[in-house]
């Protein structure tokens, strides 16, 4: 059990397969081992593989799935990168940050990565709590999708270093310790489609027009990095509103 | 004129055009420009261009020579990267220090990567003044050589943004930047106020025996840097909870 053990790479429809042997080669040099694939096109091929350089074992034992939604749901953390800045209010990390949140967070985290062509969609983004973008040249902004894995397993490998260091001297501070459970992103689903019946409920939200609320309210919370114990407090609050009603 | 246009990326008989294509797009994503290639096999076929995704104009205007000493002889500063510490004793910078000593280094300044099959020889690290190592997987340590430049390209663009945001602003960057004000103290307080009060109403706070709860809710927003208008859909909903109970 390393100290980036808890770290899941997750690729999102990479439709070319030596990028995702590339990614795993830079994984495994920065000493990560989880790769996460959502459809992608082809994966054990010739390409990957020589691309991988001696990574074949992540490919070998990388998980499949559907969708981005089933590959984080025993995840309590979910960072997406993003070239550009939206238009909405995101949190934004820099990879640096990225590091030393998704270290200081107990639980799995996935760190996500989209298409080559077009990165990851609103509704992709939506699942995660962070947003995070490495600063490249604004006239020629386009990363490689195994160079983006390369710079975000860099600096999670360098901070791991620098806490095993400053655990070892006793000269800094642990990082932060959450003496709590952070919620899996199933629970926080959950709270989410109570919270939006309520709504529906005490006419604030209007199922025939939504706008934006839920997704306003998803980021809010997303942002919060809520507890265990915070969203049943949360979800109790709801409850006592519509049995209020009554 | 850029802070990052002193800095020269020679590559050592690179023997895959597609990593010096590789090579070239990192640079460019991170801002920089200036690329020798020292006997190279080729560099200028589909498969660099490929790679380069867009950063050929970097490719055709690299300068070939036969040696390294000849590559480097208007550099006033030398660093050269390698995977394992030698024998001898040598200077040797992580990344980070690396793109510091280079920032402020006022002439031309070389960082050099060797083949990749064997790296640098100890005849080419003469040459250098430094040495940077990329920390790996003890395990698993040969990294790509355009994975390489791109870490250290990485870090030479975080750096030379660290000293201009430190001239422009004499303050550290915020940690998340938001496109919309931050609610004000007071604007949370009344917040905190409208929601204890509807907590009451609904009877699931009772204030004889508050016990913790308003405690916990603060401590639970307090971690997120509300927005004004998030302040304004939380009250909303609020009134809207107590509207439904009439």
């Amino acid at each position: 059990m390393t100290p980036l053990d808890h770290i899941h790479i997750i690729l999102v429809e990479t439709s070319h397969p030596g990028n995702i042997g590339a990614a795993a080669r830079a994984m495994k040099n920065m000493g990560l081992s989880h790769l996460r694939l959502v459809q992608p096109k082809e994966f054990l091929c010739a390409e990957a593989i020589a691309r991988a350089a001696g990574a074949d074992d992540l490919l070998l034992k990388a998980q499949v799935f559907n969708s981005l939604a089933d590959s984080i749901t025993d995840c309590s953390l979910t960072i997406g990168t993003t070239a550009r800045p939206r238009t909405i209010a995101w949190p934004t990390l820099t990879p640096r940050t990225c590091a030393e949140k998704a270290l200081a967070t107990p639980g799995k985290v996935a760190i996500v990565f989209g298409r080559e062509s077009s990165g990851l969609t609103n509704d992709e983004l939506e699942l995660c709590q962070f947003v995070v973008t490495i600063s490249t040249d604004p006239q020629f902004s386009s990363l490689n999708v195994a160079a983006a894995v390369q710079i975000l397993a860099y600096e999670l490998r360098v901070n791991s270093e620098e806490e095993t260091r400053a655990t070892d001297n006793h000269l800094l501070p642990p990082p932060h310790h959450f003496l709590e459970e952070p919620a899996t992103v199933e629970a926080i689903e959950q709270f989410y489609q109570h919270l939006e019946q309520t709504l529906i409920d005490i006419e604030f939200l209007d199922p025939q027009e939504p706008k934006q609320l839920m997704r306003r309210l998803r980021r809010l919370f997303n942002r919060i990095q809520l507890l265990n114990s915070e969203v049943n407090i949360l979800r109790g609050i709801l409850t006592a509103v519509r049995k209020s009603r009554r």
